[in-house]
């Protein structure tokens, strides 16, 4: 055997032996959710869940109840093992709950933030997302069910959070103050940008219907790259220009590398090489590199572009999510370009003993919060990324023969 | 000498050396907030400031630009060393820079949480924390200045504070939703305690005007004793019954502490020597050795009453303002009781090299964020401590001959 050879077979076998890895640890957390998350009183689920699953806090937070109807459902349709009726019954129970409750005054379509274990809503945002996740969730519920109610809800929220992105915000209850700046956070392109791409997964007419969506929003994800192409800024005007202060300086590493994989998905559609390696360059290696803590490894939660202190207190700590969405971008960035280099897993999350993985570690890698989940940790992160990769590496596996 | 005044020698020495010390910082700590704080073209006060003082963002705090009026005029009328013109001068410019620009939409009453630079509104919070420090800073002013329009400021906007809290909340725009608890946080009493504190200090009609709201204040803030007596919680419901969920075993150390001493002041006032006793018991022992960290000392920012895992990332970290608290309502205890055990002095958050203290260090006392000021921590907090144990040493000193 020559040394291409060689190495090739020495790669095929890394990746085979990862394949596995990751297919067991998504086992083992779809199990913990399916144990401990589900009101079988009320349909939903609970997520504020402690280190070995116990319930601590009934509220049910509609960002976690669209994305945990959404993974079950997503599990359910591209893995023939997940084929099965206790996990689409409890998505169901979810969609259901979410149908019922999660609109704070119906037929508004403004949804709660927060709901009581009942149903009763507690404290509502003014920003789009818990309607993001409502979308995914009922678009996903269509997709498995073939139930047009669920398609319909899907799409006639979508159509109204375009609405309050591109026509008029007044719906959200943000009042209009003379200081703030026409400010753009990354968060809004990146994710009408992923409910483009679910819309639009094997439906035509959606896929059309939302085109034009989906190149503003990648143009105005890649206004976020700043400072002469040095930065991906978290904030930035309507326009792409850098905004002054903290706000303007803001960087979520996590954030953008996530951002990263949404656009390498729209370029691959699109057939743009040029804008794949353009993502790869700025969306991944750059972020990776400068969020990386040199002293004790890990992605920075939060950094000021500039190097000043950030004034979150929380900048330093290591949390599961910005290594859940490395894995996935790199393993896609891997499957473009094959440098090794871009093979990342991260075990320091895992839990061994109760399943799951700890979310918020401190900066030197022990564990600051023991809990499983809690009011922005679901049964979304790790399994998506879990299940992503498993998929993504069975793939490069086929190709490799 | 026998053995008991040797021990009154001894105590004599320590408090005076104390006293010099503490005096020493107040003088650093106020220097370093008059070198770097004042924007003299625009009226008001930077507060984001990195260690060496370097402004890292224009932004203005209303809440910080209260407490740093009030604090300059504090300083100004009871320090013979700080009647100093610049500093008179310095409080006068942010007063007019509050009554210029912190009201969102004058005549209403409805303060800003956040100001740009130059005074055009950036966000509004759905409480009344901006509204109170505007009052504190209005009437302080008047008591310096004896200008009767600060005075008719701080009034009008105290009853329109009362108005919001105790008849009907609807102007701070917060929507009734029917999961909402009808929940106390402790910091409303608390604040609405220290106003009336505030505006009755040597002043017989408001005492008189504002009797029974402290009556009010301090038995709400009372009620906050939960669990048979064993924990301070910090939200309760409005008839003073425990609530359920993470919200419900809440608590706060520092501000259970700080509760603690503005009650004693109360019940000083009071002359109800019972409640005193209750108040060092409930409110001073006991947060101070639930909340202390017996691995790394220090008072921990927030727990979880039953013991689960706070969701709060920062929950372990070890803050500025809950160990000045802590220092004050120590020395207060002391004054009352005499026992040394009582006596702390924190000096992990002082920088000598550039002064004022730092604000966040992590659960092991390293600093985590090198600022000296930022959205929540400005000319407060650390000179009020300093400034009221020198005055409360001072007058030990005088009884102890």
């Amino acid at each position: 055997m020559d040394r291409v050879l060689q190495d090739m077979e020495k790669e095929r076998e890394t990746l085979q032996v990862w394949k596995e890895r990751v297919g067991q640890e998504l086992d083992s957390v779809v199990a913990f959710w399916m144990e401990h998350s589900h009101d079988q009183e009320h349909g939903g689920f609970f997520t504020c869940l402690g280190r070995n699953g116990q319930v601590y806090d009934h509220l049910k937070y509609v960002w976690l109840q669209g994305r945990q109807v959404w993974m079950y459902c997503r599990l359910y349709r591209t893995f023939e093992r997940f084929r099965r009726a206790d996990l689409l019954d409890a998505a169901k129970a979810g969609g259901e709950f979410l149908l019922h409750y999660a609109r704070v005054a119906p037929p508004g379509k403004k949804c709660a933030f927060v709901l009581t274990r009942d149903g009763h809503p507690v404290k509502v945002q003014r920003t789009i997302f818990s309607e993001c996740f409502y979308t995914m969730a009922m678009n996903e519920l269509w997709k498995v069910t073939g139930e047009t109610y669920y398609q319909k809800e899907a799409v006639e929220m979508m159509d109204q959070i375009v609405h309050w992105v591109r026509e008029d915000p007044a719906g959200l209850g943000r009042p209009q103050l003379s200081g703030t700046l026409a400010t753009e956070p990354m968060a809004v392109p990146m994710m009408l940008l992923s409910l483009v791409e679910q819309l639009g997964e094997e439906d035509e007419a959606l896929t059309s219907k939302y085109a034009e969506l989906g190149d503003w929003c990648a143009h105005r994800i890649l206004q976020h790259v700043q400072k002469d192409g040095k930065a991906v800024l978290e904030n930035v005007s309507e326009d792409g220009k850098e905004l002054p202060g903290c706000l303007g300086r803001h960087q979520n590493p996590g954030h953008a590398i996530e951002a990263g994989w949404f656009l390498l998905q729209y370029a691959r559609r699109k057939g743009d090489i040029k804008l794949r390696m353009h993502i790869i360059e700025k969306f991944l290696l750059l972020p990776f590199h400068s969020g990386w803590d040199p002293e004790h490894g890990g992605l920075f939660y939060f950094q000021d572009a500039d190097g000043f202190c950030p004034t979150q207190l929380e900048w330093d700590m290591k949390l599961w999510w910005p290594h859940c969405e490395a894995m996935i971008a790199s393993l896609m960035a891997y499957s473009e370009n094959g440098d090794p280099a871009l093979l990342k897993l991260f075990k320091q999350f895992r839990d061994p003993e109760f399943g799951e993985w700890f979310g918020y570690l401190k900066r030197e890698g022990k564990v600051a919060l023991s809990i499983k989940g809690g009011p922005f940790k679901g049964c979304f992160h790790v399994p998506r990324c879990l299940a992503m990769c498993e998929q993504i590496l069975e793939v490069l596996l086929r190709h490799l023969g």
